[in-house]
């Protein structure tokens, strides 16, 4: 089940009187209730922290809003670190998770006294030659065919991401013997998944882990970062992920995993993007041609520069249209944008209700890895961002690119006299 | 057989102490030689005319020299337009081939004189509302199945593309009705297609439908667009079309159907991209980090928000070590970036040369859809774009994307008193 839309026909109508289509909006209360509900149903955790996967919706206005509501930051490269600092995340409030990390980014990291999640056994040494070795010191775990495999991403064995389980040990022993004195143990080796089983195994992996260290190498493990992959339900008979279930079931397994009182039950962190701000983003587009030859099409002025979901990985947004939320199909159509490649469509043969011109169609769970993911493929210039808050007013959160943006890294004059 | 890079490993050296990497580099000499026997191929047909792409490469520096070897400019959107009337295209240099298109584009492509092609036959009384009808119109065909199915893309009755046959002959009546004097027809079924054959279908069948509008509606048709979609040999062990077999063939082409000499031969236009400029544009990257886990893997400073075509499409681009070009592979190896996306792999299970950390990574056939399709996810930056000139000089065409271009939409003000 997606997220019933905020805005009615009417007030769409005032809104784009100041704001034109397409834009990005965001559900400010949706998105804080939907918080207060993770935060109730893993209360039972000291320490319980959610990073939020900046990268899902890089914008500072809503990244305030997160760090206010008790969210960390989730940073995965130097601009999210500084985005970060920007909407006054400090310290440990920030996790640094990369990969094929420049020392630079590094450094910048330590300085930020962020947490410092290493991706490869070989960093510890470059960390520790490039910047220094922090107090407090994490590492990503590739979980191989521990976790079996999962429908929705490829297999962990196929993917860059994390240590081996061998190395991580190794790491461990070498972090201490350097003289690191804090240790946490992060594992993301999903994405996008509504099975929440899979999350109860991957608790249940990393505990054990934690008991190992503890008992191999004398290492109390701080917290544990679960990662994010938290899926949402993009398709109307999908199922979110019952947030309490998955609270009481974690708590079930630190009490059974935990039972022997030898360690410290860690802190338990995540680092989700989508589940907070997926469903509470709607990108909202305008048609503006109807076109029929072998199969029927509604072309809107929004285009993949501004969701690329449906055009890179083929997913499923769903659309409706304001108004017309209660009327039935009348066929099937290619819902398509302007551009000059044939993925450019966000529905393919989507049963909809009769679409007019201006008609606003409204597509679902765009709220992330949507405007983060834009280009300018064909000169396309990326939309407005725009953030309705609890108290019902709209403001704007970043405005529309202009072609004056996209020309921002050309010399023109030297263009002028260029032959 | 892709193209060989023209730099040496010293010249890199030298060039990166005022460039670092990652750059794209684009070889002016070769990129013009390849354009020069082009023309010669069509040298038979009186006003060939090769409209270049402009979202394969957009950058205005390209342009103007592929202008100035007497290219038109290929145009999708209003951004391109603008572009091709930064660089000095005039009138009927520009051809506007969009779809789904706004009525502020059709006005500026109006404007310019340019030869405007319509998708849809519905576009035909939008712009004549919005806008006006030109002097000159040109039509989109979809060829639906008469030109059989092809490897590469997928069918053209799934694309969104174009008019249907019976379409077109309405759009010419009435257009014809309508005043409009002058008349093209425009296809584009496929995109990379290597098989030569292909091309010589599509110009038989668009000579054919010359040959029936003129019978049967009475327009003597001016020009013929074949489209784009002249592949290259991404993998070294793929051949390039033959341009000179080609070019006889079509000529031939021409002479078997226009024997009766009921109409006069149209003008051959194409609009190729990634022909042009594809294997002539390198991404150059540096290995920064080896990581060994399940598999092997190489880290460089660039990304696919450099390069998005083995991401976004598995597509296999070439890989050459700087100075290492003989040497036999060690190992397989996953050429990867540092976002942290699984995706972000420039090429999986390669066999490589043994790479040293800072080895320059030649990324071939990187400079059609390279550049151009770079995006900002994960907060990165896209690359500067270089041009090595005919005479040897290395200039900067467009210098890279700074943090401060990445939050330039943005109110950073009102970010500091927003809560």
């Amino acid at each position: 089940m997606t997220s019933a839309f905020p805005l009615s026909k009417d007030q769409l109508t005032q809104l784009v009187q100041h704001h034109p289509t397409p834009f990005h909006l965001y559900d400010e209360k949706a998105m804080l209730e939907n918080v207060a509900r993770l935060h109730a149903a893993f209360a039972w955790n000291r320490g319980f922290k959610e990073y939020f996967a900046v990268k899902a919706t890089p914008n500072p206005f809503i990244l305030k809003l997160l760090l206010a509501a008790g969210l960390g930051m989730d940073c995965s490269a130097l601009a999210e670190l500084e985005l970060a600092d920007l909407c006054g995340a400090r310290g440990e409030e920030i996790m640094f998770t990369s990969n094929n990390t420049p020392a630079v980014e590094y450094q910048r990291a330590h300085d930020l006294g962020a947490i410092i999640n290493l991706d490869d056994i070989s960093h510890l040494s470059y960390l520790q030659r490039e910047v220094r070795l922090p107090e407090l010191l994490s590492f990503r775990l590739n979980p191989g065919d521990l976790l079996g495999g999962s429908e929705i991403i490829g297999k962990p064995k196929e993917a860059k991401f994390g240590l081996t389980v061998a190395q991580l040990f190794e790491a461990y022993r070498t972090a201490k013997a350097q003289g690191v004195t804090r240790f946490g143990l992060h594992t993301m080796p999903i994405s996008n998944e509504l099975d929440k089983t899979y999350f109860v195994r991957t608790v249940d992996l990393l505990l054990d882990l934690v008991l190992q260290v503890h008992q191999e190498i004398g290492i109390e493990i701080q917290f544990i970062n679960m990662g994010g992959g938290i899926g949402i339900p993009y398709r109307p008979e999908q199922v979110a992920v019952d947030l309490e279930w998955l609270g009481s079931a974690l708590h079930d397994c630190f009490a059974r995993k935990l039972s022997s009182g030898k360690v410290k039950p860690p802190k338990l962190f995540m680092e989700c993007g989508r589940f907070i701000t997926g469903p509470y983003g709607y990108l909202v587009t305008r048609a503006i041609h109807r076109k029929e030859t072998y199969r029927n099409y509604i072309g809107v002025d929004a285009s993949m520069a501004d969701l690329m979901r449906p055009g890179m990985y083929g997913a499923y947004h769903h659309i409706s249209v304001a108004g017309k939320e209660g009327d039935a199909p009348v066929g099937e159509f290619d819902v398509v944008g302007s551009l000059c490649e044939n993925n450019d469509k966000f529905a393919i043969q989507r049963p909809l209700p009769k679409v007019d011109r201006n008609d606003f169609l409204i597509i679902h769970d765009a709220g992330a890895h949507g405007h983060a993911m834009g280009f300018n493929y064909n000169g396309k210039t990326r939309a407005a961002e725009l953030l309705l808050r609890t108290n019902g007013e709209v403001v704007q959160i970043r405005r529309k690119e202009t072609l004056q943006d996209l020309f921002a890294t050309l010399d023109l004059a030297h263009v002028a006299r260029f032959s």
